[in-house]
């Protein structure tokens, strides 16, 4: 079974953008770097929601390059980037059946409504945050409709450059991933920094 | 002058109680007994807001022992119990006026309302955060009105029992506190714990 993570940078009142989505506040470090790059090894797929897709799409991305991206939405027509499928069907429903299928693990992005209902639905495995040292006061919030309570376990947390705590959970009662070279590689990162 | 902490345990998703104000999901440790102890011995005085002190007195509690309490209320009579003074006047000017005083630490506790009007009126100057290996999807936002940007600098971060996570911040800009005995032991507790 694939791994499925939903990974995001927040304020300490768990925002993870401005209430017009904008994300200045956010700190890049040599230690986000590190974590990013270990942990993009461990994944080949994103899922998004059509706004967060929207914004990246605005700011000139818009696919995440050496990945399969899915974005879902009913309303977008396919997109002419063959690095992006449009999928109109259920996101929960899609998810589910993607991760019986082989390959490595898949990356939850932004965050809001999707990650909310993957969450209602079972689907995420791994809960990764950058809490950045700031309250921002309002904002889109992280989870803002997950409807029942999601006990966690604390895989790891730390201090990163300029502020900012790492802290990674497991979903309790989500499957051990499999220990791959990439998995392991990424905590062999972790281990190597915290010493 | 005096320095004023805002502490509070706290989901995950920014939540320090459920919708109907229970705490059920909150773990209590050895770890966070001696941080609680450290701080405790650096402060002199609680103040809280009326709905905190209504759910404290509701389970027996009400005016936390050894310190002087003060609770915002415009509706509560003064209370017979000499440990608790009830305060009609607006809480920013009185917890300002407070901070000119002498004496030891304050503490702002439980959350919300209060907490909220004294980081826009910026009087809190440290902010300690147990956050908790939980996603509860509502309840009552730890600060549900702040208006500006709080910038905070953090002070330190380190794994508690029962995947646990204490933050603490300085917010930017706040008076660097004197160095008394019990804030050098506080700080000396927490460094043999994390050696």
């Amino acid at each position: 079974m694939r791994t499925v993570t939903f990974g995001a940078a927040s304020s300490l009142d768990g925002f993870i953008a401005r209430p017009d989505h904008s994300v200045d506040w956010l700190r890049w470090s040599q230690d986000v770097s590190a974590i990013t790059n270990a942990f993009w090894k461990t994944i080949d797929t994103v899922v998004m929601g059509r706004k967060t897709y929207e914004v990246a799409r605005r700011s000139g991305g818009g696919g995440y390059p050496g990945v399969k991206n899915y974005v879902f939405s009913r309303t977008l027509k396919q997109s002419d980037n063959p690095k992006i499928e449009i999928i109109a069907d259920d996101a929960a429903a899609f998810v589910a059946a993607l991760k019986q299928t082989n390959g490595k693990g898949i990356c939850v992005m932004g965050g809001g409504e999707l990650a909310s209902d993957l969450f209602n639905a079972g689907l995420i495995d791994e809960v990764g945050l950058n809490v950045h040292p700031v309250v921002l006061g309002s904002g889109i919030p992280m989870f803002p409709g997950v409807r029942k309570q999601i006990d966690l376990v604390l895989i790891e947390s730390r201090q990163l450059e300029g502020g900012c705590v790492y802290v990674l959970y497991r979903v309790k009662g989500a499957e051990e991933p499999a220990a791959t070279p990439e998995r392991r590689a990424r905590g062999k990162n972790i281990a190597e920094r915290n010493t």
